[in-house]
Formats: structure tokens, C-alpha cells, sequence
């Protein structure tokens, strides 16, 4: 079995018990790590390296392409082994542990993690941990269901341990393409004109003297929760397909609206999902995350091409798409997220991004990240790599939360992720803003109107009106700005 | 003369006086301007216009490349003849219009204009002035000290004002490249590797039937005024100098650190004329405006090439340069701004931006263009094109202002323009902050040890203090966020 999949003889006698590899891992070391949106993570190793941690006292700085599943951040956090985390995170351990100020969390746009390392922004992995599927005869390393960072970490680190995923078909060979951007100076332009182009290899060429370790493993990806959709994202995607029926009836899309991008979720699952009962046809994504609604797309004959960096399925899915793969592979290709995420392309192809706001403000500034403005949920992820590149912009939330306690449309944003600059539509259940070509004050009259829910406009509008009063180019008044969050943080209301 | 300019044929009869040009503006058209940083604006036929609008009210979306000289801006806006203005101003009088609410003002990414009117984001122009040195024989507008928006809102528009310029010597000819990406999809790389490269035309080729009038120009451009470099701007320049000398020092970055774009005005203008006394050599730019240091640069042999998309010089330095533009043509280009700007080859360069910031806080989040968060001075520009995509950003700012009445450092930007996720060094006269691979918290000291005046240290301390006691990634305390500015707005004093 082992054989089989370890096709390269030179690494062979690399085989070893996870035990054992996790000593190669010492303190202070920057480790970089396969696991892009709960998909493809190593998981033994850094299961293992949780475990070790708790008698044999370490830190590490921990890299990723973005969140990880099996609660390996939680576990890592748990031990106390984490000094820092980067680039994303999705975890309620580590969170706590991030919010008390005790893991340094980079969040850093998803694009530019490898960028960084190769071009001496930030340090290099000491040490790579990489989840494939085989190592080929040809030195091929042949990643499991995301590419995420791993090629850039496998080029970069002194040392690699390998982890063959026994839990992943062997036919997931040939959905990946790895490319990497050439070192500056002389780097020349990135060679896809359309989604469905392959640029690279099917594998992480490897100098075999860097690996050290090969660890088997046999604990699966944690597959991805997704509620189904309900009334309120129903409507948003309702509002969303209505919109793109009358884009391109008005000659601004094309038929097949582009390629296009969606956030990781439950609400921009719905809203993909949304397609499904749309006339439109011969969709295609360039997006970081393949979720189920793509699939299902794909399946109903609606997409005809998905390009991710990782495969983030429910059971449900899983199975259908990971033992069928070969079903599949005309029809997806899994690239480095540098790729997936690159401002080259996003603006070269013009892609339609579909993200998640925690809450936006009446000028069309949204914060993707911070409770209050002070506490961490996730991340920025991948979100402003396509937000300031996109063709159009648009982010989605429901209008409240926690049973009307909290407006998700506020005076002013407690924390920017994505500057007005950046946001062409903002969706709500209560309907769509277009602020394309309008000024601050006509962007939150639309906003006022169209987004906002009943329980909180006749508020909004008062500020509004207020501030206007006083003046300026975008209308505040600094002392009340925060006031709902105020409110919210004293008496548990906005 | 006329004709030796004018040299196509087919549009010799189009000549007119001004007066009459200007009927042909009507109201509520769209009208696209050259015009970029003070330097190529059409100006006979707006001034014009100001004029004729006094007693023939009307009202038009005015979108240009940037900035305008001779005080067109505030001419339209004292006649009332803007209700839009895109994409970005730098006048006072329409700056007051503004932040009155009675100019509608889109603050845009300079690079996206052209692509957002390509692709029906925005209305396209009914109508282009622009300022030309010539028309060839082969159809060819040859633009002036700016290349701006022009070549697109000559493509777009249905007619086309032509100002041939009598002030600006013909040699200027062969000193800009026109290049622009295809409307998508199916749009390709745009083919440039290295800053010198020339992938277009040498001037805009135009339909003659587009052409409707043709005027004579004898005005000048305004000379950009420049205050030269203070004590507090020389030490800016030197700790900047300072870093990039470690960084080449340690292997992080080339011998001639890689192309340079820097912002418009006096500090950044300061900040390159310090590379003058420098041992950097063979340096190159890749930025928007070709500012006095730059060819102060080229004239001492520092730098090698500069790649803009306008020429924005002092009296002192137009005479020099413009008089003996031969001298120059092989050391300087003119690019469309969506070249000069373009997220796509920021990205490939791998260019460090250098830009001013109004204030920043203590997480490095960057406010570059409201004061007190309300009132609009002239907007992004360039900044976030360069920022996010940059290699490294870098923003600069005096530690305070008026007297020390404000300091620039505060504890939460009154307006985001640059999230923390695109600032990796901020420098005041007091220091400079490496914020490269930091967590917010870890920013916070870096920059409140580097670059606050000591007037404000402590108060930024107590500040960061007790906000780490409550808690979160990003520690705040809302209700206190916005102290600063809302007792500057109240006593005159932060």
C-alpha cells in the first residue's frame, strides 16, 4: 500500500512513525503547513506535534494556506505551542487565544503569504509539513483536496515531511496545476487568459534530499458544516440573481456573467446555490474555496468550469466528488492560492466577487473581521485580494443579528477590511445597494433605502441627516459614530 | 504653424475658435478630460466653458485623468457647471463644493476609471478634450505632458475636442507609450517585465470622423509648486535611506532596490531628492507623477529610468527638461494611468510605494484623504492601486501638525483609506516603524516607540494600555477612539 503511493525510491526509507517525525520539529522553528479551508491539512504531524507539546514545552510560528479542520489550531493553541499564526484562522481555541493577545495572529491577505516569504518580507518555513496523495517515480509530490501554499513552503523550507493521506484517492493525480510567479526582478506576466487554462505541473517537484520524514496517515479532512440555506439568504440570493438578469439585459455582463469568486460559508453557499433555479448558463468560477453549490452547479449542468485552491465539501459531497474524481477533472483544477488569489488575474479576468460582511457602514465601508472593532472571528482571507481587484464587488450579510440585537448596517464601520473604494453592491434580505459611480452621500441614501432593516432606518437616517448637516464629503459625527457599538457592548442591544 | 502641428488631413477644417468649440458641450453630458496631476490638461475649451457657463447654466459629470492646474476645477465649480467629478481634485474651490455636498465627488482608484467605463461600471464620456501637441499624418493624437484617462476617453467617446498646445515643443513626440488591455473576456497579459519597456503607440490613434473641434491653446500648464525639503522632511528622507541600505545590507532587497513610485507633494518629493546623496545607483522608477527629483535624479546618474504618467515640474525644472525632451526620450516614459497603475504589473515589478498619509493609527491603518473623517482634501489617487499591490508600502507623514496642535499618530484613524493589511512601513521625522510580519498589538509598540512626537507618547500609551486590558487582536476602546479628533474639532488642539 505504502509502496504504491510512495513511487520515488530515493525517499522510500524516509517511512517513519509520526512519533518520531515530530521531533524534527523544534522550538522557534516557522513551520508551514498543507490545509486550506479545513481541506488537504497535514494532520498527523501537527495532532502528534499537540500531544508532544504538552510535556516537551514548544513554540512555534505556524503557517498555512488558511483554516484548518480536526481542530489541529485549537489542539496547537490548547498546548500553548503556537507563538505565531499566519495567514488565517478558523478556530474558537485559537480565536480566545488570539483576542487574549497571547498568539501573535497575521492576518494577511491570501495572495501574498509566499510572496512575502520569497522575496524576504517575512521569514521561510525551517520546516515544511505537506498531506499528499503520492510521491511520484518523477519526484512529483501530489496534494490532496487544496494546494494552498503548499508549493511555495516545499520550495522554500530546508526540510520537508511528507504525510501520504491514505483517506484521498490516488485519483485526485492530475487535478492539481502548480505554478509559482518567477523571483523578482525579470518576472514576466503569469500565462492564463482563461479560467480553465493549465500553466503548470500535476505536482511539487522536489529535491528528494530535502525530504525527511514520510508519515502515513489515516484521520480524514473534517468535512465542512453548511446549513442550508433559509428564507433570509434565499432572498439575498434572490436580490443577487435579479441584479445579474438585468446586467446583462442591460448589455453590462455577459450572458454568462464571467467567471466568478465566492466567500467560504453558509450565506455565499446559499447565494451560489441560488443559480440553480436562474436561466443562467455556462457559469464558471475562479474562486479560492470549491464548495458544495459548486458541484452542484457543476452536476445540473449549470458551471461548466470551477477553478479553486481547495475542495471544501460536506459529507454529502464528499463522497460523489472525491470517489468520482475522475468525473470531475474536466471540469475543476485545484491552483496555489497565490494563483487562485492573484491581482493579475482577478483584474484580467474580471471577476465577480461574492464576499461575507460581519457589518458595513451607511458609507459602503466593510468590516469582515472584528466584533466591536476590537475582537477577531476569522480573517480577512482571501477577501481583499478579490475585492480591490474584482470587476464587481459585492458583499452579503443578513441585515441583523442575534435576533435583532445588532444592525449590520452601522454609522461607521467599527473596523475596515474593505474601504468604499472597494464595494461596488452591498445585498442584505432587505434588498440591494448599487453604489456604483455614486458619491458618499448618495451611496448611503441607497444604502439607507435598500439594505437597511426597518427596526434601524428611521436611526440611520436621523444620523444621517444629522451629519449632512454639519458637513463635509462623507458626513460624521466622531462622538456618535460608535454609539450602537457602545450600546452594544453595555446593555447587549444596538 | 496650425498646420505643421495638424498634419492629418481630414480634420484640418475642424479648427475653431473656443468660444464655439464650447457649444458643443451640452448639459448633463459626461465629459472626459486630460489632465493628470496639473500636467497635460486641456485648458482653453474648461476655462472656456467656466466662462460661457455663467450665463449659460448647465451641469456635467467632469471626469479627467487626476488633479488640474489654472484653477479649472474651482472655475467650474464657482460657475456651478459640475454635478460629478471623477476621479480625483486637488482644487480648493471644488473642494468646498464638495464638502458642501453640492459636487457629487466618486474618490477612485486611479487606475479603474477606464476599466470601470470599458465595462459599463460608469458612464462613458460623450465627449473628450483633449490637449494634443500634434496630429500626425497617420491619425495619431500625440499627447502632451500627460497621458492620463485620454487614450480611453478617446476610444470611448463619441466626439473629441482636440487642443493642440502651442506652449509645449513638439519633441515631445516619441515620448509616450499607449497601450490598452482589451475589453474582456479573453483579455491577455499586458506584455511589460521590465520598467523601460514599450508595448504601445506613440500617440492615440482616433477615428478623424470622432474629431469635432479642433482649438488652439496658448496657456500653460501651471507649474507645480514645490517647497523645498525642511529639516523635518531630511530626516525623513534619511531614516528611509537608512532602512534601505539595511535591507540591501542583508540580501532583502536588490542593489537598486527595484522600481520606486513615489506620491505627489513636497514630502515625497523630499523623500526621493535624499537618494541624491546616497551611494544608491542605477535606481528606477515605476510611479504616476515624474515629480522635480526625478529628473534631478536622472541628471546626476542616480537613476536610470522613470516610468510615469505625467510630468509634474517646477519652472525650474520644466525649462530644463521640457526644452531638451530629446535628451530625455531615452530615460523617461508617459504610460495611460491604467498602466502606470496597474495592479497587474505593481504586483510583477515588485515595486516599493511610497505615499503620505494625513494621519495613521496605532495598527497602521492609513487616512489619506479626510480630515476629522468628514471633510474631503483630494483624494486617494494612485495610493491604493500601489499600496495594496506593492511590494513594500510604505506611507510617510510629519509626526504633527499645525504647531503640534495634532498629531498625525492617533488611536484609530478617523477614516480608512489603507487597511493595516497594506502599510508595511510607516516613518515620521521621529522614526520609523518595520511593521513587516507583525500582529496588531506588536504594531502598536512599534509604532508608538517610532514614530509618535513625544508630546503625544505618553497619552498613545495609556491609550494602547488600558484598551490590551479589555482585551481582543485589535485592541479598542470605542468610546474613547475618537477623543482626539472630536476635542481638535472642539478647542482647536488634540
Amino acid at each position: 500500500m505504502a509502496t504504491n503511493r510512495i513511487r520515488l525510491a530515493a525517499v522510500q526509507d524516509k517511512v517513519m512513525p509520526v512519533e518520531q517525525a515530530v521531533q524534527l520539529i523544534k522550538n522557534g522553528m516557522v513551520v508551514g503547513m498543507s490545509g486550506f479551508g479545513g481541506a488537504g491539512d497535514a494532520k498527523s504531524v501537527p495532532l502528534a506535534l499537540a500531544e508532544h507539546a504538552k510535556n516537551h514545552p514548544l513554540k512555534i510560528s505556524f503557517v498555512t494556506g488558511a483554516s484548518l479542520g480536526n481542530q489541529i489550531d485549537g489542539k496547537l493553541a490548547a498546548a500553548h505551542a503556537l507563538s505565531r499564526r499566519m495567514p488565517f484562522q478558523a478556530d474558537p481555541v485559537l480565536r480566545k487565544a488570539i483576542n487574549s493577545g497571547e498568539v501573535m495572529f497575521i492576518d494577511q491577505h491570501l495572495s501574498e503569504t509566499l510572496d512575502q516569504m520569497r522575496h524576504h518580507m517575512i521569514a521561510k518555513p525551517d520546516i515544511a509539513i505537506i498531506s499528499a496523495v503520492a510521491i511520484t517515480e518523477e519526484g512529483y509530490i501530489i496534494l490532496t483536496s487544496s494546494v494552498g501554499n503548499s508549493a511555495g513552503f516545499v520550495a522554500m523550507a530546508k526540510q520537508v515531511i511528507v504525510e501520504i493521506d491514505h483517506t484521498l484517492p490516488v485519483t485526485l493525480e492530475g487535478v492539481h496545476d502548480v505554478y509559482a510567479p518567477a523571483t523578482r526582478p525579470h518576472r514576466g506576466p503569469i500565462p492564463l487568459i482563461e479560467v480553465n487554462d493549465r500553466i503548470g505541473t500535476i505536482g511539487i517537484k522536489v529535491d528528494p534530499a530535502k525530504i525527511v520524514a514520510i508519515v502515513e496517515n489515516h484521520i480524514p479532512d473534517t468535512p465542512a458544516l453548511m446549513t442550508d440555506p433559509d428564507a433570509d439568504t434565499q432572498i439575498i440570493a434572490n436580490h443577487l440573481i435579479h441584479f445579474f438578469e438585468q446586467e446583462v439585459a442591460a448589455g453590462r455582463l455577459p450572458e454568462n456573467l464571467g467567471p466568478l469568486q465566492s466567500g467560504v460559508g453558509s450565506i455565499a453557499n446559499a447565494v451560489l446555490a441560488g443559480f440553480e433555479t436562474s436561466n443562467f448558463k455556462n457559469l464558471e468560477m475562479y474562486s479560492e474555496v470549491l464548495q458544495d453549490c459548486t458541484f452542484h452547479l457543476i452536476d445540473t449542468g449549470k458551471m461548466t468550469f470551477a477553478s479553486g485552491c481547495s475542495l471544501t465539501v460536506s459529507p454529502k459531497y464528499a463522497e460523489r466528488v472525491i470517489a468520482h474524481m475522475d468525473q470531475y477533472k474536466d471540469k475543476i483544477v485545484l491552483r496555489p492560492q497565490e494563483i487562485s488569489n492573484n491581482p493579475e488575474l482577478i483584474r484580467r479576468l474580471g471577476i465577480i466577487a461574492i464576499n461575507t460582511a460581519i457589518e458595513f457602514d451607511i458609507y459602503g465601508n466593510v468590516n469582515s473581521t472584528h466584533v466591536s472593532g476590537t475582537r477577531m472571528m476569522n480573517g480577512i482571507g482571501g477577501s481583499g485580494d478579490f475585492a480591490r481587484n474584482a470587476h464587481i464587488s459585492i458583499f452579503v450579510t443578513k441585515s441583523i443579528a442575534k435576533g435583532g440585537a445588532i444592525s449590520s448596517v452601522v454609522p461607521m464601520a467599527s473596523h475596515v477590511d474593505h474601504t468604499e473604494h472597494d464595494v461596488d453592491i452591498l445585498v442584505t434580505e432587505q434588498g440591494l445597494a448599487d453604489l456604483r459611480g455614486l458619491a458618499p452621500r448618495e451611496r448611503a441614501r441607497v444604502i439607507i433605502d435598500n439594505c437597511v432593516h426597518p427596526d434601524y432606518q428611521a436611526a440611520l437616517n436621523d444620523y444621517f441627516d444629522r451629519a449632512c448637516a454639519i458637513g463635509g464629503h462623507t458626513p460624521h459625527i466622531l462622538s456618535e459614530a460608535f454609539s450602537w457599538h457602545d450600546k452594544l457592548e453595555r446593555t447587549g442591544h444596538m
